[in-house]
């Protein structure tokens, strides 16, 4: 996707097969800086540090970072221990053991001159299959998008789409396109008339941050709302759809995704507005059947509640409490929004009602 | 109600009759510092600047304000121009425009020598018919809580009462005790083991700042969360009950407050968690049956949903920017809660059902 008219990839190996670069996604959407990371500890330190986030983009950076390490020192006891600190910079990511396990199991049984190279293939492989699986997610909710214009014009209203996201789930969360934003960057470049709903996403901010950041570099108009604004929206119909990610996927549809989302949800259902969800299918637990009962919900800490971060006067960035200082802050994640407030399911393969039976038939696609 | 044991208002008269002091809530809840307000001018800008605020606040404030005025010029050209200049301080706040108006009443036909002593008694009466009118809301609403900790003991849960509330309808809206937490206090004061979600209530955060240091005066254990948080506590039965304000209620119960109530109550409603709304029987506005057609919302400037103000490492207080410097943003201020998802309405005249029936039967009491 682009920023200031140029195309960009949230990770990229750089031309000597010999680092890989990222974007420092710690400063967006104040400054935009690169990092190069020439060694896995390196690549440790930006997945640890958050320089990169999301699952898909850490999945890829271990890979990457594994490579480095096998450069570095391709024996079996150095390998196996660069796994397993790569694999500890952010323990709940199952992305990331996903990634690595990928590389490892690719490069393990092989002499370990060969190793860099089937390390570095494997880390591109998976970079390559991550944005086509995006970009599949892409033209199938474009499909969505564009039905719906088609119904607004149809009836004769205004024909701009309106589209509500929540957090980020866009390119800067994976390698390219994204997964809630891939159908609006795709829809939007197809010609679709759309304007974009940005919930600032409290406690991290990633809407007003990075999902801002990314639709300002493509030039879609959005407008930032606080959590609280989405249902007042609706209510005045003024959002046409709802787009947003999941994290994990029950086999019967409930999706667990960023805290909030399951208000925006009700509020959808509330007011007739169509709801979707964006997934690869590798987030589908087919293990499970109740979200509710069995995801569990991780709890960060109290200071992404208490402390907000942005850019002073000075044009420095800045960190300042919002709370009085004693008062205690609770934190949990995600939500769960139970299937029957969903519309549908956008996946890589198709899109698919929210339940058992729907998403069974697809999988086995 | 209190702070660090201390009995306090968020307004009063000095002892010399000349003056009224009022906390200056812009600096809560990191700094406690207190203003004397010497004229009608300085009673302007505490009102404009909003070192008081919130509906009650502001129309006693007003009335002190004529009243100083009063004293400095008696005129009936004097006291005009300070009702007007006064009223201009807020324009949307209608308490305001009241309160002026009852003052105003009271003296203008009067000899001029007479008028500064009636016009103070009218704005103390003002004052403690606000302190009897939100006793009166936290007895009916006490009972509510105590009849829920009954039933909570009765089926064995553990004992604490957890309850949510939304934005400030404290004591520091109005003069004492508040709308929305008059129930927590005068509950926990006749020993009710409860403890506060507090939603921090963006844009403004009031909750964050406001209520959370109101309940820390008072002892009441309470934690800060998002606003998107609130659905995932009461989908864990975390929530007992939702007590919130309301700046405006139809004559059928439909309900406008702070922009995010309304997901709240629809959390509430898919939970089957009781919902509750505090509110004085003059914000019914009998002229209007649909809060979604006829209560016109205000949208307040961008900036408050672009910067946030803390206290940054220095200890001093700062406005830092948190979204993308070209982004736009939105900021409607409040939204309608449909009386299907309104549980009771507790106003000083008793409790009732929201629906036209039940309020008109209430009011004529």
């Amino acid at each position: 996707m682009r920023i200031n008219g140029k195309a960009w990839k949230s990770i990229w190996l750089d031309e000597d097969n010999d680092s890989i670069g990222i974007i420092d996604q710690t400063k967006l959407p104040h400054f935009l800086e690169t990092r190069k990371l020439m060694s896995y500890k390196d690549v440790f330190n930006a997945i640890k540090n958050m320089l990169v986030r999301g699952a898909p983009l850490i999945g890829v950076s271990g890979a990457y970072g594994l490579a480095l390490g096998v450069k570095e020192d391709a024996s079996d006891s150095a390998i196996y221990e660069y796994f397993n600190v790569l694999n500890s910079a952010r323990p709940t990511a199952v992305n990331l053991n996903w990634a690595l396990t990928r590389v490892y199991e690719k490069i393990k049984k092989v002499d370990s001159k060969y190793r860099y190279e089937l390390a570095i293939n494997e880390a591109k492989a998976i970079e390559i299959e991550d944005v086509e699986m995006c970009s599949s997610i892409g033209e199938y909710g474009k499909s969505i998008i564009e039905k719906i214009e088609k119904e607004k014009k149809f009836s004769g209203n205004a024909k701009t789409i309106n589209i509500l996201t929540h957090c980020n789930a866009g390119w800067l969360a994976t390698v390219d396109w994204g997964t809630a934003l891939a159908p609006i960057y795709k829809a939007h470049r197809n010609g679709v008339d759309l304007h974009v709903w940005v919930d600032e996403t409290r406690p991290r901010n990633q809407g007003a941050s990075l999902t801002a950041f990314e639709l300002q570099g493509e030039n879609i108009p959005h407008t930032i709302i606080v959590d609280n604004a989405g249902g007042y929206l609706m209510q005045n119909n003024q959002v046409d759809l709802v787009i947003v990610g999941s994290d994990r996927t029950t086999s019967t549809g409930d999706v667990c995704n960023k805290i909030g989302t399951y208000l925006k949800a009700l509020a959808a259902k509330d007011c007739g507005v169509p709801f979707y969800v964006t997934l690869p299918v590798s987030t589908i637990d087919w293990e499970i059947n109740n979200g509710l009962k069995e995801i569990p919900i991780e709890t960060r800490k109290a200071e992404e509640v208490s402390k907000i971060t942005g850019i002073n006067s000075c044009g420095d960035i800045e960190t300042i409490n919002i709370v009085p200082e004693s008062s205690n802050c609770f934190n949990p994640s995600f939500d769960i929004t139970p299937a029957n407030l969903v519309t549908g399911l956008i996946t890589e393969k198709g899109i698919t009602s929210a339940n058992h039976n729907s998403l069974r038939k697809l999988y086995k696609k």
